[in-house]
């Protein structure tokens, strides 16, 4: 019962906040019919998701993720010019160039439709998916393997030659295109399965 | 009563595995207590499992992970003349450096274990941990954040330059030193736990 209305009210919670994240223009629009579909449903909603993106990041020392700055943030493909441009802010640390593919959280109402969600979701060819927590809340983080996470420089200066650079830039771009297909597979698989 | 014969002939078959691996030095020693410490317990057992290594790859074309040549694999820090050496086995495709932390794999016997273990395997630092599948057979995977996916050259050659390969290796042996210590937590963890 308890459960019930945690679910219920963590619905409504979630589903505020994606409201006024939308009016704000802070959901990446790739990802928003997919949620929809999910949110429509009585099993499942969503909280913080991503379609997919390219980062440029600045950390200050190693593995320091808290601390980390982004010097540019895309969630298309985009020209090894945009790099440079956007490196030119980097001051002190390691400079990384991340692309990432989609990420999208799911809380559901029981173990058996978690179960379910996670079989749609590896099938769709989110391979890296998994359940987060079970017990009083179930969340399932559906996730795929292709990412690139790349040192690029140090200390405000880029590393990579050009042909690096075009290199970097090519994976990172079909890391972007990979995720696109695969988020058109799983609305599709979704439609006929919510 | 199915889902108990389940586990305890998976068990079997799991064991049996591993002491094979283990009689011909295919398991990474440095696993092999916290295994042993999981294994003990008769609400678990593991499957394929690594102790975090570097790997220098060749991908024949992108994404193309099933074609994959390793062309270097090491669960130890290592020096940059040895991904030098071991580049010069590389023919056509693209060249990645990774560095990869942990992965264990682990089957509950129930939700309740499964749910149990997942806390402290992200509690002990292995954020990155989820349940694979749930149902008739409920799996683990341990995993952690830190990682590095670099491609370093494509057809035969390497693209680096001496101080970004060195810049490279330096993240790399950060990744096996860091999974060394969080091994060491997590086993530290499981023997009070389990």
């Amino acid at each position: 019962m308890d459960k019930e209305r945690d679910f219920s009210d963590g619905k409504k919670t979630a589903l505020t906040k994606l409201e006024k994240a939308r009016n704000e223009d802070m959901v990446d629009e790739k990802i928003l019919p997919i949620l929809d579909i999910i949110n429509q449903s009585e099993k499942f909603y969503t909280s913080s998701s991503c379609a997919g993106r390219i980062v440029l990041l600045e950390l200050p020392s190693i593995g320091d993720k808290k601390n980390a700055e982004f010097l540019g943030k895309w969630h298309r493909n985009i020209e090894p010019s945009e790099i440079i441009s956007a490196s030119t802010k980097a001051k002190t640390g390691q400079l990384w160039l991340l692309a990432q593919s989609p990420i999208i959280h799911i809380t559901a109402k029981t173990n058996l439709d978690a179960e379910g969600m996670l079989k749609t979701a590896i099938s769709s060819g989110f391979k890296n998916s998994g359940l987060k927590s079970l017990g009083r809340k179930i969340v399932i983080e559906v996730c795929s393997t292709e990412r690139l996470d790349a040192p690029v420089g140090k200390n405000g200066r880029l590393f990579c030659n050009e042909d690096y650079l075009h290199l970097l830039v090519e994976i990172a771009n079909d890391v972007i295109d990979r995720s696109n297909l695969k988020l058109d597979r799983l609305t599709n698989e979704l439609k006929k399965k919510i």
